[in-house]
């Protein structure tokens, strides 16, 4: 009986994989529906494998919640409730954010394998073909790395589109988590709140290990219209060749410490420590990135990694925010948001990002960021589970369990967050 | 009666300095205009101090052609004949070409007092204010390093703007010299002859140590749009910090031989070899640059500097035609036209500039350069002589003299070419 629940449940949401298979769940009957009232902790995955960073979205279930607790919430939430008395459940639990190295692979799959997953194995008992474990994956690895997790955990990836998949991740966390977007000047952090209404069109700007910009105009209405080869994993490849920094993170905190200046030719060493006021350039804008480098009798090892990472920071965070100005000029885009993995909250990057856009923009546009910027990759592609009824109602209480107004956690390392899911029966 | 012949050159063009003033000047009535007729040496030079290269354009005359002779080119050229019977000299002779490192200024400064210009203590015989020995100066060390000039040369740098000597350099250049414009594809290279009447406007990139990006509207009308500190300054100071490499020649020397795909992170690399069709990048387009450099664990010393230097010239060219293309399309500017020491004719630097623009642009831009692409802004300053009565006529000439259609040679190196200057009596 117990096992029938679950598999009923597995059917009708295709939803992957499951965790604790042997937990109860018991169904009952609300407002003419069919309503599951459980305990079980369910886990459904998300992953988003890019060139340098697996990011992994994943819910654990650990509560259930009745129609009527449903319904109050969404009155206070932004979420319409869907129409029709629809079956449903509602679990309560976390969603969950992790992230691995790329080349780290295997330890991706050691710990989706020690989570205890419901995969392959489990399944054989009673259905001894795999394709019923599908797990949605989105980026190049899910190309490319498809045979080794159907090899190592009898999974399939269920493959979404990347530029689908954030697009998906961006517009969910805009629409429904609050303190989602802010900006960020002079070391100071402001939310914005965006009507919803107004939210389209915006400039996406997804800095991975390269950078895409996708002009959104709708739910599902976006263009991939530009994009460049020098991002996070240009800072990452270059700052270890530079610095010999065993990690990102390493690099980041490294530059935290630096002075760019040491190396970046400045149009006041040019001119003599004057401005060039003619053309509006400062003394100490950047001329040329690493251009003092080239007058100087030094070597590499005779600079500070602080201050190579610092020059390398500067220089890509603004050619990165000098293109997404562009972009947005072309298409009369006045909000550019900017996401990936590459940000993670670094003030510096961001104020950089932000001073670039603002340089070129002369104050006419703004960067915002997002607190989940990591991540929406694989949140796009955990609401691609939508299509077979789930995440629905997560949007909608994750608005629910943030506190209004208040500054909330860092998501971008391994955490968590609790929110529930509806899965449709 | 010499010496007042040639000091009334000096004081009516304010040409700077002279060479070899011991030597005969006379003078002869044409057509009511006074004539010079002379075979006299004079050296007019003008110079661009820029941050990592001077740029030196220089005038040897050695012969003096007639009011005849010029009347007879005149018809034949491009550039009118100015109005009016007014006195002047034309002078043939050579216009030289030379660059040095400006770390190594006091080779510059060594050489033009080798060459035996007519310098401060010269000209103390007769006038003991060396504010008559002005040299015609651009770029930031013209500011910078106007004291050392001074001192050592006796010479006070007359300071041209910038821009507007890039421009002039360039519109002089387009306008006045056959052969001047190329495309350049797949190895090939396709002259263009501009029509003047069709020439304006255009963007003008100019890549030094930084870049800057200038819509050019007319012969003085333009304005300084965009650039950007990822420039032939990053190439070389980066360059030499991965490589070792002694001198910019040798770091484009080793990017010749070297394969970018050895750290470069493709789109292949990251699809597990397919394109990303559905957006339209191939497997072979560099998705992120220096981005293979993250998931290997290899040092910089295990890469070959070849391959490193190529994906450092990749990278920075293709951005820079990316961030020019973005421009272009800003002002609706159909013709981009790249200048500066950056790209020395250098067949892969074009290539790739040329693929970016094409690329961003669905083939819809065309790069095009410049042969005399590293002196635009020596060759502005020279220009401004002009207003002191010198060079009206030297553009007229340097058509004529360079052959019809035949592909000349390259001019970045420390070369000369024959022409003609006219100076006004």
């Amino acid at each position: 009986m117990h096992r029938d629940k679950i598999e009923l449940l597995l059917d009708r949401s295709e939803t992957g994989f499951l965790v604790n298979s042997t937990e109860k769940m018991e169904k009952q009957r609300v407002n003419g529906g069919e309503f599951n009232q459980c305990s079980d902790e369910v886990q459904h995955v998300a992953l988003d494998i890019g060139g340098s960073l697996i990011k992994v979205v994943y819910f654990s279930g650990n509560d259930c919640g009745s129609f009527e607790e449903q319904e109050t919430s969404s009155s206070k939430g932004r979420l319409d409730v869907p129409n029709g008395n629809q079956n449903y459940c509602v679990l309560k639990g976390k969603l969950h954010f992790m992230k691995f190295e790329t080349r780290k692979i295997n330890d991706c799959i050691e710990f989706l394998s020690s989570k205890k997953f419901r995969c392959h194995d489990d399944l054989h008992h009673e259905d001894h073909t795999s394709d019923s474990h599908i797990v949605k994956a989105t980026g190049g690895g899910a190309f490319r790395y498809a045979d080794l997790f159907k090899e190592k955990l009898g999974i399939t990836l269920d493959k979404v589109d990347e530029m689908d998949s954030l697009v998906a991740g961006a517009n969910f966390l805009l629409k429904a988590v609050k303190c989602e977007a802010f900006t960020y000047m002079d070391d100071k952090k402001d939310y914005v709140q965006i009507d919803h209404k107004d939210l389209y069109p915006y400039l996406l700007v997804n800095i991975g290990s390269g950078v895409s910009m996708i002009k959104v105009d709708g739910d599902s209405k976006f263009e991939r219209v530009s994009g460049t080869s020098v991002g996070g994993g240009t800072f990452w490849g270059l700052g270890k060749l530079l610095t010999k920094c065993k990690s990102f993170d390493e690099l980041l905190e490294l530059s935290h410490g630096g002075n760019n200046r040491v190396i970046d030719m400045l149009v006041g060493d040019i001119y003599g420590g004057s401005d060039y006021s003619k053309i509006g350039l400062a003394s100490t804008t950047i001329a040329s990135s690493f251009g003092k480098a080239v007058s100087e009798n030094k070597e590499l090892e005779d600079y500070r990694p602080e201050d190579v990472a610092r020059s390398l920071l500067r220089m890509i965070s603004n050619n990165i925010g000098q293109i997404a100005y562009l972009n947005a000029l072309r298409f009369g885009l006045k909000r550019i948001i900017f996401g990936g993995f590459f940000i993670r909250e670094h003030a510096y990057t961001m104020d950089t990002i932000s001073v670039a856009v603002n340089f070129w923009s002369n104050g006419e546009a703004k960067a915002m960021f997002l607190r989940h910027e990591g991540f929406l990759g694989a949140l796009g592609a955990f609401m691609n589970y939508k299509r077979e009824g789930l995440a629905d109602l997560m949007s909608h209480l994750l608005v629910e369990q943030l506190p209004k107004g208040s500054i909330v956690a860092d998501l971008n390392g391994n955490d968590s967050i609790h929110c529930s899911v509806r899965i449709s029966n």
